[in-house]
């Protein structure tokens, strides 16, 4: 490992401060990783609410600026809107600056960004899968990266030393790292988030257009299970609606899986073959532990709800 | 509302004693409930934990001898038991005792224990919504039912004073208690809860049977939202096979609409119809928020993981 100069970057640029964004910023005052943070936001409340919750050193309504002689630039705005951006900030974007993002697809956004990239400028998409149902710049904090991946997607021909600095700051920010091939990155978030929050949003619908259940016994008799969706489908809209719209392949493909599954299990339901579920039912326990034991979730039963001394 | 003498019964007997019957068991010592408690469970070594954890005043590996003398029998076996449990205590159920059980389908229950019933003994089916991924004897805590509902499905003609005292016992283990129809309780709760955790078992399957995605890949990256659904679908085998045995219809109707839905929002997202995914997403976010402020949840982010004080 090499020595890092505190701080790793004089100037860092964050197109975007909402929990991730204003997250990445925290964790960047942590371990003192940029001499200077500025914050792009499009939205007048945005900007003042991160003034006063003080994360940036500097805060602008136009992403150009910035940017202006930044060493790191994020963008983390939904990934629908970098296309929109990538033109705004192209001109101003520092020679031998790394240019990355915080999008949860990647083939969409090397689409959308790679062609606007200056000559001399580094592009190296990243994606920390990390996150929780809220949003905002309120809802950031430091930890956030502690002990969760973050995959890098380097373009072919990406300057390996590079690749190397990004990596090193995401250690910094807690996570560890992976570098993969954008299209194997989308296929696997396709599975492990993308189906997983469709098919929470999903149900939380399904429930809540009955006419045979109200609403409100829905809400009442959420505990056994239903709950846990609807914080999953709580997860902020805009953000997923551009996953959707731009890991449309993926996606499709790992839901046409679980589809085919999900209609053997209801054979098998509307047969009475107690053995064919009694044995997936057996099958998934297992994975649940391979989770906990990897260090991606945690063991208390229930989250730790309903347990006194934890609430 | 009578005053009730500490311990309200002389004697209750737990047929089954796993995380639910255990749980009812520290919840009894908690209030006072029950002078005495038996407990039964087919298999020695289940028996024995019990005994070392020390929630039950007498242990049986005879249901009949268990439920000797009781005011208050519960069943709290997987629900595909109870046709075989029912005639051997029938003949050993004290009159005026009251018979309940917690299980998570109700037409069944009474279709597989009502016509066993002796006369003069009451049969008030019972349902507390609550639980675990975890199960056994040693999962259970005396917190388990703590502002949860229970629901009570008693038959047509049931006692209206037994049926009070049921609802006593439950409020005095931390419940709030719902009383309904069974059908309408199977359909309600086919939707809060059955469908949930098939889909949940469902993905998880799905999720380790690919071959473009590796199960390492899928347990590294699975803090996207799949680990969620993997807690769910962590839980007991037979009891979820049982429960989707005896609620086939209201399953299979519930899983329908959900199919329909997800058939819909598929074509959203293979058109690009990015308006029907954003509104679905904005809806589903108000019913979460009706959920925590119903009590049913907390509102901690990712329910508290990830921020540094509640690890």
């Amino acid at each position: 490992m090499t020595a890092h100069p505190n701080p790793m970057f004089a100037k860092v640029a964050l197109i975007g401060i909402g929990l991730i964004g204003s997250s990445l910023a925290w964790a960047m005052r942590r371990a003192d990783l940029a001499a200077h943070i500025a914050g792009y936001a499009p939205h007048r409340e945005t900007l003042e609410k991160a003034k006063a919750l003080g994360f940036a050193d500097s805060l602008h309504d136009d992403p150009a600026q910035a940017v202006r002689n930044a060493d790191l630039v994020v963008l983390a705005a939904p990934v629908g809107a970098f296309a929109g951006l990538a033109p705004k900030i192209a001109p101003q974007l520092k020679p031998g600056a790394i240019l990355s993002d915080v999008g949860s697809v990647k083939t969409a956004v090397i689409r959308d960004v790679g062609p606007h990239v200056p000559q001399g400028v580094h592009f190296i998409p990243a994606h920390p899968i990390a996150g929780t149902e809220q949003s905002g710049p309120e809802a950031g904090f430091a930890e956030l990266f502690d002990g969760r991946w973050c995959i890098l997607t380097p373009p072919e021909g990406a300057d390996p030393a590079a690749v190397e600095t990004l990596k090193t700051f995401w250690m910094r920010c807690g996570s560890e790292v992976d570098v993969m091939d954008a299209g194997h990155h989308d296929l696997v978030l396709a599975i492990t988030s993308h189906v997983p929050h469709l098919i929470a949003y999903n149900i939380v619908g399904t429930a809540a257009d009955l006419e045979t259940v109200t609403q409100g016994e829905v809400i009442k008799y959420s505990a056994g299970g239903f709950r846990d969706f609807t914080r999953i489908a709580a997860s902020d809209p805009t953000m997923w609606r551009d996953i959707f719209l731009n890991n449309r392949e993926a996606v499709l493909e790992m839901l046409g899986r679980f589809n085919e599954d999900l209609t053997a299990l209801q054979r098998a339901i509307r047969w009475g073959d107690g053995d064919a579920l009694f044995n997936l039912f057996t099958r998934t326990r297992a994975i649940r532990r391979s989770i906990v034991d990897a260090g991606q979730d945690t063991a208390a039963p229930n989250f730790g709800r309903g347990k006194k001394k934890s609430q």
